[in-house]
């Protein structure tokens, strides 16, 4: 079987709104060569799936290794999946609708192709060489933009009926809630992700209360990233750091829920708004785990911030498109 | 292997706070014998451990078979426990603490003894005989006077790291919430169970508002069961059905997020307020589904009233056994 020993690499993509990223691994899941490209120099599916092949063929070039000695390709994609078939149902972040990924990259280079949730993704890659390793049940949280759910248990992502789910971000959180970005009102998204913060965030810096705020981004909610409120913070914005206490509470007391429900092993707090304020979102998910998770679940679980930062995606899809081909093999 | 040969039925046993029930089964789960008494009429761990005795042996006289016939005992149990070790770690519901059920009961009828926590034995007993069959992730939520919550999922009852979960009763709900039983505030329980419905209804009844239940169970809260709160509905207690409806939607709220969460194929409803009202639990139920869950999550999702009623517990825990039986064989 000459052919098939040659084939012993795995790449890792990420596709994420903002940009993408390629990693070549061997066997051992050692980084190779990598690759990383704008998303937005590709728009739509087509021109998608050039950018794509090309930051995978530099990744390749990078790390020395040609396409035929590619086992598989793993891909984390945001939006709404279907995992059987591999296709991108729909993704608002990439602006695409029904496009057949997997199928498509299979083509191209002549290996398996597998497609999974960009949060399934990143937290399987923690679960298997980060933060979370070799726990029998973890819970990985991810507040950005959005803020992403995802479960490992007994070894294997939670897909419920058969479909990426732990929909944390659209937990009900508040009665009386503003408008989430999935039409609905009073989900987490509206009280602890980052759109939420900078929208208080914003209006403190209108208000005059957060000056260094204003000076680093003004009123302008795409201007206030994760960093921005970091700096903010640390130049003196106290209400800045009220706000995100606020929501780093909300989402702890989320988590909290959670820990009653799945009982988990460890919970992994990763994403924008942890790797720039990580002391802030551990103390805040530990507080409100203490304060309203049951004696039994509080007192085993661990709370730890995600390890492996942008790696965590391509580590993850490129170990689930192994795991995949060792299953079926 | 003759012996092994003979022992070939099984006992399910769920042990509740109000009542004790025995069934016997063949192979193929046909009950072939049963028997029930008052829990409050063996008080204490070691008075309780001879009431279970006697329940079993008198299901099995019922059943016409012999203690040594019996290949394994499956027991669903209320409260905290230790599945590893099969011991009831404290039941609030029962008075006891540490009692090493699997051990004693596996010494009295030299058979192979599974303890299970009582939720997670009905819902596996509607997954495998009742509304739930065959389904790769199943949601039981049975309100009563608490509120239980399983997952089977990928036929197995879900176990996070390693104990019964899924504590629906204990999500947190309202910010400014009430005082739950278990010493935290704003859980789900104290705006769903039918505790937190008995206290509401007991007011109105008190303030003149509703004489049918007035006439039926006074103000007192312990007299307000399940079928009193129907009854009174049904004739004529508009406010009681106020109520209901208000607490069903709340437990329709947090069963939307645990759509979001689990991507179930089934939720199924069941315990005494479902039993008493179905069409109010299963309208309010799929209504706030349909409203609050994510669209391809809540096309996908069905949900059931619980068709095994009292039988649910005592099926699971026997086929629970069984399957522990076959796996280790």
């Amino acid at each position: 079987m000459a052919t098939a020993s040659k084939k012993r690499y795995w790449v890792g993509f990420d596709l994420g709104g903002t940009k993408m990223l390629a990693t070549v691994f061997d066997k051992d899941f050692k980084a190779l060569g990598s690759r990383r490209k704008k998303t937005k120099d590709f728009k739509g599916s087509r021109a998608g799936l050039v950018g794509i092949t090309k930051t995978i063929d530099d990744a390749l070039q990078d790390a020395g290794i040609s396409r035929k000695q590619v086992a598989g390709i793993g891909i984390g994609c945001p939006g709404a999946l279907d995992l059987e078939r591999g296709v991108v149902v729909q993704s608002p972040n990439l602006g695409w609708r029904n496009v057949a990924l997997k199928k498509s990259l299979e083509k191209i280079f002549s290996c398996r192709v597998a497609l999974a949730n960009d949060v399934d993704a990143g937290t399987y890659g923690e679960y298997r060489f980060g933060a979370g390793q070799g726990a029998r049940c973890l819970v990985g949280i991810f507040p950005g933009t959005g803020i992403g759910g995802a479960c490992v248990y007994e070894g294997k992502i939670f897909r419920g009926q058969r479909s990426s789910c732990m929909e944390i971000g659209h937990m009900h959180m508040q009665p009386k809630g503003g408008l989430c970005g999935c039409g609905r009102w009073g989900c987490l998204e509206t009280v602890a992700s980052r759109l939420a913060i900078s929208e208080q965030a914003a209006a403190a810096a209108f208000r005059g209360e957060a000056p260094h705020l204003y000076e680093l981004a003004g009123t302008d909610l795409s201007s206030i990233r994760s960093r921005t409120l970091a700096t903010a913070i640390k130049e003196g914005d106290v209400v800045i750091e009220a706000i995100v206490q606020h929501a780093a509470k909300s989402l702890g007391v989320a988590t909290a829920s959670l820990v009653n429900l799945l009982a988990p092993e460890v919970v992994v707090l990763g994403g924008g708004l942890v790797e720039a304020m990580p002391q802030i979102y551990l103390e805040q998910v530990r507080k409100a785990i203490h304060e309203q998770a049951m004696k039994p679940f509080r007192t085993s679980v661990r709370v730890a911030v995600a390890k492996l930062g942008d790696n965590a995606g391509v580590l993850g899809a490129a170990a689930l498109v192994a795991d995949e081909s060792h299953d079926r093999r």
